[in-house]
C-alpha cells in the first residue's frame, strides 16, 4: 500500500502529514528558528529546514502508522521569495534571505532605473520590490561576493531542497514567478532580465511543473527522512499557491486568505490578468494553464507576534485583549507597514504608525488597533480583487482563522461572510493535492478539491452595527496611511 | 523657636517639610489616588487632599522633631486649574476636575466664540482652552448643575483648601491667573468674562498675594494636622509658581523646567509680556508686581508612566530601557499630545503618535522615542522663550531632574549645558520661600532664593554628536507633528 508526504517549509515551522487512501492522516510540526540580525535582514539557515524535515517527516510517519518504504512520492510547498546560493548536492553558500528580508531596497531602486517598472511589470506580472529575487541576488553580489562566486546556483528554497533531496536543481512555474527573471506568459526565465541581475541562465534552476518528478531520493537523505531512495520528489510549488488551493482556491469566484505571519490573498485566473494599479501581482499557479492574482501579504500574524512582544505577553493573549477595547480601539488606528507599505500601495518608505493615542490607550486598544488595522489592509486588497472581477467569496485559511474574534472582525470589515477552512494548515493540503495528482489518485485538480478541502461556507457572518462602524475606521485608516506615507517618504535618506 | 510648615498638595502626593533656623527639614510625602473615570475625565475627590494632609503635616514635624505648637506658619503650593465646588467651611460638593481634566473642549468652543480668544488673550494672558476654570465652569454647569446650585463657592484646590483650614475663601494671584476669569494686570476677576462663563463675582474666592495671611486654622482642622488654632495660613500659591521659585528662578535669565507628570517650563518677567504666538501665557507670579511668562506644561513624566503601563513595567524601567536604544530610537518618533497638543501649537485635537515602527522596534525604542519626544516638544518650548527674551538658562527641576539619561538627552536636544537643583521638590522649597519671607526670616526674594534654592549649575553638558543628531531628529519630530495635526483635527467629530 504506498502513501504519499506532504509538506510545507515554512517560516516558523515545517509541517508534515501522509497522504493515505482515507485522506490526509494528522500533521507533525517542527518549528523553526529566523534570524534578524539587523533593521531589513531576515535571514534564516537553509541547514535549520532539512533539520526540521528529519524531525517532521518521521513524526509525521508516526502519526499516520506509516512505513517509511511505503511512502512513494513527496510533495513540497515552500516559502516563496527566498534566495539560497547552493551546489547540485544541497551544499550552501551562507544563508537564505527569506522573504521578509528588506535589504535590497537600494538594488530594487537600481533595477527599477535600469528597467522601466512598467515593462517588468507587464513581463513578469511583478513589482521591482527588495522581497523579489533579483534585487536580493544584486544585494547578495555586492555583500557576499565569496558566497556569489563560490555557488553553482543562485537558487530559491524550493530549488535548494530539490536539490537537498533529489541532486536535481528545478522548482516550479509559480516558485519561479515570484522571482523578477521569468516571463510569466512563456514560464520561462528571461534573459534581458536575469542580465540585468548579472545572472547567466545556467545558474538558475531549472522550472517544471509543479506536479511532475523532480527526482527520486538521494540515499543519505531517504536515511535521514526514514524514506527509500524509489521515493519520488515532485517538483513542489510556493506556500502561497499550495496555501490556495489547499483553501478551496479553485472554486469558482473564491478569494482565499492565507493568515500566518504575513496575510497573502490570491485568486485563480485562467490567463495573464494584470493589475493595472500594481497592487496584486499575477503568478504562474500550481495548476497547469492557471494563474493567481494575488497580494503577497502585509503584516498580519507578524504584527500580533510583534505587538506581543512589546507588550510581553503571548500572541494568544493579544487577540484576548482586543475583546476588552471596544469596536474603533477607543479611536487608536494602526497602519501595519512594519516592513514598509504593500498595501494600499507598495512603498517600501512607508513605516508602521499608532495614532490616536491618549492617556486612555490601554494594551487592548493597542491590541484592537492592530488586528482591525489588519483588517483594513485585508479590506483595500479584497476591493481590488473583486474591482478586476477576479474573485469575491473570501475563504480565510492559516493559523489566524482560529480566532473567532479576529474573524468576526474580518467579516464586518469586508461587510461579507466568510467561509472558513476546517483544516487550517492549507500549504500542507495543497501539497496533498498535488501529491495525488501526480500518483493518479485524483484524476483532476477538482477531484482533488473535493476529496481533500473542507470549508465551512458562512463560518463568519458579518454584524450590521460593526459593519457601520469600520466603515467609517476604514477612511479614518486610510487618511492615517496617506499621512504615514506623507511623512515617511521624504525620509529615505535618514534610514538608509 | 517658632518654625514653618512648607507644603506642596501635587497630583500625586502631598508633600511637607519644617522650614526652621537651619533651613528646609526633610520632606514628608504622602500619596495621592487620581481617578479616571472616562476618556478626558480626571478627577480628585477633595478629602483625598485633606487626609494626606493629615498624613504629610504630622510625619513632616516627626521628621525635623518639631512639635506642632512650634509652627507659626503654613505656606501650601498646590495644583493650578482644579475647580472645586466648596463653601466657607471646606464642604465640597463633587470631586474637583483637576489640570489633566480635558471634558470642557467644547465649552473652551462655545466661550471662544463669545469672546474673541485675541482679546481673552490679551486681558487674561491666557488661551482660551479646556484646562482652565472657565470652560470647566461651564461643563460642571451642563453635568453637574445640583453641585454648581448647592455650592457657595466656585473655587480652585487653593481656595477649597484656605477654607478648609482656616474658613476664609480666598487664593492668590498666581492661582486666579489661571482661571481665564483674572485681568492679568489689575489682578482683578474680570466681570465680562465671569459673565461669559456664567459666574457671579461673589462665588469666586477673594484674590491676595501669595505671602499675606489668609487667616488661623480652624479648631477641628488644627487637631487634625496636630498644630494650634494661633499658626497662621498663608494665600499659598500655584505649585507651578512655587516650583519656579524653589529652582531658582528669581535668577536673570533662568528658565526653570519642572519635571513632573506634566513639565511646565517658566521665566519670570517684570511686567504683563504676552507671546504673540500664545504658545506661552502670561501669569502673575507668587512674588508681588512678578509676572511668570510659562508652558503649562506637555505630557513628560506622564508619557513615561503610561507607557510604563503599556509595557507592564515600573517608571524606572522605562528610563533604563532608553538607554538599550541607540539616539534616534532607530527612527522611531513619539509625539506627546496624549491629552490634546500643547507644543508647538495648542490643538486640542492632536492625539500622541508613534511613527517610524517596524519589525526592529522593541520596547526599548519606544522608550526612547517617547523620552526624545518630551525633550523635543521641550525644545520648541525653550526655543520661544529665547525669541521672546525671556530667559535662556534651563534649570532641571523635579523628579524628572533624577534621571541623568533624559538630562543627558535634553541637554543634546536644547543644545545648552543644564543647571540642576539639589533638592528635586523644588514647590516645597518655593513655598518655604514664600513663608520666610512672610514670616520676616528673609528680608527679599533674593534672599529667600540665596538661603533655600540649591542648584548645581553646568551640572549637564551637551556631547556634541548627539547634538547633530537631535538637530535632524526635531526637525523630523515637527514633520511629524504637523502630519498628525493634519490628521487629527477632521476627526473632531469621531472622538466627540
Amino acid at each position: 500500500m504506498s502513501v504519499a508526504l506532504a509538506v510545507d517549509v515554512g517560516t516558523q515551522s515545517v509541517k508534515a502529514a501522509v497522504l493515505g487512501h482515507d485522506g490526509l492522516a494528522p500533521i507533525a510540526t517542527a518549528p523553526l528558528a529566523v534570524s534578524a540580525p539587523a533593521r531589513g535582514a531576515v535571514e534564516q539557515d537553509p541547514r535549520w529546514f532539512t533539520d526540521a524535515l528529519a524531525v517532521a517527516v518521521p513524526a509525521a510517519l508516526d502519526l499516520a502508522g506509516v512505513a517509511g518504504r511505503d511512502v512513494a512520492r513527496i510533495s513540497v510547498s515552500s516559502q516563496l521569495d527566498a534566495v539560497v546560493l547552493h551546489d547540485r548536492d544541497g551544499r550552501t553558500f551562507g544563508p537564505a534571505l527569506i522573504w521578509m528580508d528588506r535589504r535590497a531596497v537600494r538594488e530594487a531602486q537600481a533595477f527599477a532605473r535600469a528597467a522601466d517598472p512598467d515593462r517588468v511589470f507587464e513581463r513578469t506580472g511583478l513589482n521591482v520590490d527588495a522581497s523579489h529575487a533579483a534585487p536580493k541576488v544584486m544585494w547578495l553580489r555586492a555583500h557576499r561576493p565569496d558566497d556569489m562566486r563560490a555557488a553553482s546556483f543562485v537558487g530559491s528554497l524550493a530549488s535548494f531542497l530539490t536539490a537537498w533531496l533529489t541532486g536535481e536543481v528545478v522548482h516550479d512555474l509559480a516558485q519561479a514567478s515570484s522571482t523578477l527573471l521569468m516571463d510569466v506568459r512563456t514560464g520561462s526565465w528571461d534573459t534581458g532580465l536575469a542580465e540585468l541581475a548579472g545572472l547567466e541562465l545556467e545558474r538558475l534552476p531549472g522550472i517544471r511543473p509543479a506536479d511532475t518528478a523532480a527526482g527520486t531520493l538521494r540515499a543519505p537523505v531517504a536515511e535521514v527522512l526514514g524514506l527509500t531512495t524509489r521515493c519520488e520528489v515532485l517538483a513542489g510549488t510556493g506556500d502561497d499557491h499550495a496555501s490556495h488551493l489547499g483553501g478551496g482556491g479553485m472554486a469558482p469566484g473564491a478569494v482565499v486568505d492565507v493568515v500566518g505571519t504575513a496575510e497573502p490573498v490570491g485568486a485563480r485566473v485562467e490567463g495573464a490578468i494584470l493589475d493595472p494599479d500594481r497592487l496584486l501581482e499575477t503568478h504562474r499557479h500550481a495548476i497547469r494553464d492557471q494563474y493567481l492574482v494575488q497580494h503577497p501579504g502585509f503584516a498580519s500574524g507578524g504584527a500580533i507576534r510583534w505587538l506581543a512582544g512589546l507588550l510581553g505577553v503571548g500572541q494568544a493573549r493579544v487577540l484576548e485583549l482586543c475583546e476588552q477595547s471596544p469596536p474603533g480601539a477607543r479611536g487608536v488606528r494602526f497602519v501595519p507597514s512594519l516592513s514598509g507599505a504593500l498595501v494600499p500601495r507598495w512603498n517600501p518608505e512607508v513605516d508602521a504608525v499608532f495614532a490616536g493615542l491618549s492617556f486612555a490607550t490601554g494594551p487592548a486598544d493597542l491590541a484592537r488597533a492592530v488586528v482591525e488595522g489588519v483588517c483594513f489592509a485585508l479590506r483595500d486588497v479584497v476591493d481590488r480583487m473583486r474591482e478586476l472581477g477576479v474573485g469575491h467569496h473570501v475563504r480565510v485559511v492559516g493559523g489566524g482563522s482560529r480566532s473567532r474574534g479576529w474573524l468576526a472582525m474580518k467579516s464586518a470589515v469586508l461587510d461579507a461572510p466568510l467561509a472558513v477552512a476546517r483544516v487550517p494548515d492549507a500549504a500542507v493540503v495543497g501539497a496533498a493535492m498535488l501529491a495525488g495528482m501526480a500518483g493518479g489518485e485524483f484524476g483532476s485538480v477538482e477531484e482533488a478539491s473535493d476529496r481533500l478541502v473542507g470549508v465551512v461556507e458562512h463560518a463568519v457572518e458579518p454584524d450590521p452595527a460593526l459593519v457601520a462602524c469600520y466603515r467609517d475606521a476604514h477612511a479614518d485608516y486610510r487618511r492615517l496611511f496617506e499621512s504615514a506615507e506623507a511623512y515617511g517618504t521624504p525620509r529615505r535618506g535618514e534610514r538608509a
